[in-house]
């Protein structure tokens, strides 16, 4: 998002100054958050700060508070947007559920097969579990996360006939494999997750 | 380990100096890595660095490398020592463990109720894995205590006779069960924890 470096605004000076600036103060606040979630995926929520975002997104830090009251305004809103991105690919999901719930069963479990999309969700859910370790405003929204996520799966193992304590304890299981087979680079040859994950679509469906 | 304000030592200036520093040397390589680990799970990998460190400990970035090469050989012996500590439990595990499949399982499945000792362990493995996304070294030394601890899971359930593929399968959704129970704050009273350990410990058990 840094401006390219052959870009004729970086190399006319003077007047044209103000031009330049007006095209940085366009960054929105969407390019700022998407800047500050790189950086917490590489480095770590302390290293989210508004003078090494301005110096990355090549402007300077007044143009941050032309959109952000301070940097708890933009964490906040970062979580705002990723709450926003997982509810939005529920409810996706929910509108074009099928009735029937093996395929319901399906769906859950092609997630973690959703190639460049799903390695990317889960990098930035792994960044966001280490800082919600520390912070409450992070784990607030990483636990309602969680909590909407297991709920859905409750309700697509409704459909098998369990009782609601079963769904529960099922959902929490199969919401954990999901998890972990984004969290474990081992034993994750294309035929073991695939093999892994149709084992796993006939266990969670055995009766005790 | 910072040496408290009310130390003599800090209140006497001239020769007395050089017996202050005799005391500081004192600091073990293992002082080092514990204060690492806690900065690597409180701050993050960026924030692990010999000045941080020096000045958490009250001592002098020279004290550092009468122990260390280098930060580069602090990361290192930081992992060392988690692996020795894992492999130790691993090892402590085995040489105590029953004849019978039913305790080595009950014992696999007590693992999240190991109350701090357990919390703490996750709080480590949680920084790590989010470490070694980016990070050759630390990813090298995290799939290798995954693959032990899901191979020592196999071991135990091949006491019931499943075929060595399910073993695989059941183990490895086993242990992403283990890790979501210290990675999942959503649904956790103890009679909700107790619940779905005794669920899942019939589940795993369950032919196809």
């Amino acid at each position: 998002m840094t401006l390219p470096t052959n870009d004729p605004a970086r190399r006319t000076a003077g007047p044209a100054r103000k031009r330049v600036d007006a095209i940085r103060i366009a960054l929105s606040p969407d390019d700022w958050i998407a800047a500050a979630t790189e950086v917490l995926i590489d480095q770590g929520i302390d290293n989210v700060r508004v003078d090494v975002l301005a110096g990355q997104l090549g402007v300077t830090r007044g143009s941050f508070y032309h959109h952000f009251r301070d940097r708890d305004d933009l964490l906040r809103r970062l979580l705002q947007a990723w709450r926003e991105g997982t509810t939005e690919q529920l409810t996706v999901r929910l509108e074009h559920a099928s009735d029937d719930p093996d395929e319901q069963l399906a769906d859950v479990l092609s997630l973690p097969f959703r190639g460049r999309a799903a390695e990317r969700a889960a990098r930035i859910e792994l960044a966001l579990r280490a800082w919600a370790r520390s912070d409450a405003m992070a784990r607030e929204f990483v636990d309602e996360a969680d909590a909407s996520r297991i709920a859905h799966i409750e309700r697509v193992l409704r459909g098998f006939g369990f009782s609601a304590a079963e769904c529960r304890h099922r959902a929490f299981l199969l919401y954990s494999y999901l998890i972990a087979e984004s969290l474990i680079n081992t034993a994750r040859t294309p035929a073991q997750r695939r093999d892994r994950s149709a084992f796993v679509k006939q266990l969670i469906r055995r009766t005790l």
